[in-house]
């Protein structure tokens, strides 16, 4: 796992500089038009479709939503999906659920695309178009470097559709490097959540899905019980269960989501709550304690944000005497129907 | 809270004697033919939008998705939202960011439908539709009564789409009296939570909402760190957090869902999880504690499964020595934007 987290800014070397494959598949996908998508995924890779849903919201102005594998699986649903396009990311390619939504929805008229680590999978096989996020082998059952490529590799293929440079990006690896560089400050940080049975996660926007795979990944290789919330829904009930006794972690880059995440912070403090953040240095400096990251644009700061998460994750897990790279009761590839 | 679930039953006579009234509007829906339905809600809401969302899929066969409103509101996004039904629902009607997101759909081009329990509220002024989903005045800030009252509105409505006849759901209001008669099995079982810190909870298909609403009224009532995952996900990573200390609530009943619920309830087995079910007399029997619901047609369980939980949020409140009626840090109206 620590080898996997630090080889991604390489990842996004390699991933970069094949930009043309995805921006290609972004512009065959603009040819078709489509004027509605449908992601469908599970665990890391749910939290990948959760951004790339925010790039098509806010860059493309097309409504999206996420599949609920059972109403094709379980209820046998047969939706129209003329003038879809469903999006499947998968780290393997493997998991029947998906396998099924995406031969359902391609029958019933969808534009289907794959997005996975795996060149020859039944799921990239199933649709009609398919992009590889060239993370290279994963062994790790957590999956860290397949996150941030999968990220990075619908960022292209979204930008592609947009026909918008993706220029901006090149400044990641380099980032990516410097954010590393947090990591003994983050194993410092683990020490305090050494003894914590639960947690909670909370970001807004493109940061909901770090908030989201954060609490993953401490899930995955740390067994507390990690809750996420967007800063929104965590004031629509979620908030009676904070004290100083529930450890709090945000994402607060600089940018909308963060700024949005204002009020939030505002309210976490009234319940006297121990936030750790990882963003912008003028909010970190509101907390309890925290993980400065380097400036970003909003859209690619998911790449960034995460590593300080999947950082604590490993170095929690180790403080505690676990196996970071062989979560009890989970396999690499999960098959689900 | 306690009388306010106690009054469900006769929440929902109320309703299905003014059936027509949600009929009509499934009516004019149908009328417009929408071809993709985007909910938008936030909290207990947003698990009846999720409940409707199956309805949508599993009965209309039309794609559904829910909106991101941080899209909107955070980021200024304006989606294409021709051919698009948008349905916000929302006890007080009152949310800003359910608000904006209901006018920028209805210029962009949407059908509007505005479900709350709030005759004249400004989400309803907003849609061009609105159904009240009387569940009469709700004073306990844990929802209950509004929350099986709009699962019911929006079936009816949907049923009405459908143009189907929703005379099954007649069985419903006798058979919320029947589960009113758990109380003191429940009140029983609770006493087991009383030094929980945290729980998780689990279902499948139309019960994965019902799993989610359980644990967001432990969390308002309670303070209990509760996660919610359907079946699948749970095993996508979760299923590491679990040992016999954690414990697990899970939702069974009989039909489509709950049948898939039986692979993963061997994997709890596996992790040696502790399960107190509601649902079928015989998944049950294999769990370590539980109460059995009466019969009833799937689409329609939701309303019944959610009542043990809802007295088991009451109950455990009280033996925690908290007041369910007032939990700390929350108001009856949250207003995010």
């Amino acid at each position: 796992m620590a080898a996997e987290i630090a080889e991604q800014p390489q990842v996004w070397r390699d991933l970069l500089a094949a930009r043309t494959d995805y921006e290609e598949v972004g512009a065959a996908i603009a040819a078709a038009a489509p004027r509605f998508v449908q992601f469908v995924a599970r665990g890391t890779s749910d939290h990948a479709a959760l951004y790339a849903k925010y790039l098509v919201e806010v860059g493309l102005q097309i409504p999206a939503g996420m599949v609920s594998p059972s109403s094709i699986t379980v209820y046998g649903a047969q939706p129209d999906m003329r003038d879809v396009l469903v999006i499947a990311v998968s780290q393997s390619g493997g998991s029947p659920d998906l396998l099924r939504t995406v031969e359902t929805a391609r029958a019933a008229g969808a534009l289907t695309l794959a997005v996975t680590n795996n060149e020859s999978s039944p799921l990239s096989e199933a649709a009609q178009l398919h992009v590889m996020v060239r993370a290279g082998a994963e062994r790790s059952v957590a999956a860290t470097k397949s996150y941030t490529a999968e990220l990075l590799a619908l960022h292209l293929v979204i930008s592609g559709w947009r026909g918008v440079s993706t220029a901006a990006a090149d400044v990641l690896p380099d980032l990516g490097d410097q954010v590393l560089g947090s990591a003994p400050a983050v194993s410092q940080a683990a020490q305090r959540y050494r003894f914590a049975q639960r947690l909670l996660t909370t970001g807004r926007g493109f940061s909901y899905p770090t908030a989201r795979e954060a609490a993953l990944k401490l899930m995955e290789t740390s067994y507390l019980t990690a809750q996420s919330f967007s800063g929104a829904d965590l004031l629509h009930g979620p908030l009676a269960t904070v004290d100083p006794q529930l450890p709090v972690l945000a994402v607060v880059p600089s940018g909308r989501g963060g700024a949005a995440m204002e009020p939030v912070l505002g309210r976490l403090a009234e319940q006297r709550a121990d936030v750790f953040g990882v963003g912008s240095a003028d909010r970190i400096a509101a907390l309890s304690e925290g993980i400065v990251l380097p400036d970003a644009p909003e859209e690619l700061s998911p790449l960034l944000e995460v590593i300080p998460f999947q950082l604590m994750a490993l170095h929690l897990s180790l403080a505690r005497g676990e196996d970071p790279d062989r979560p009890r009761g989970l396999r690499k590839v999960t098959e689900t129907l």
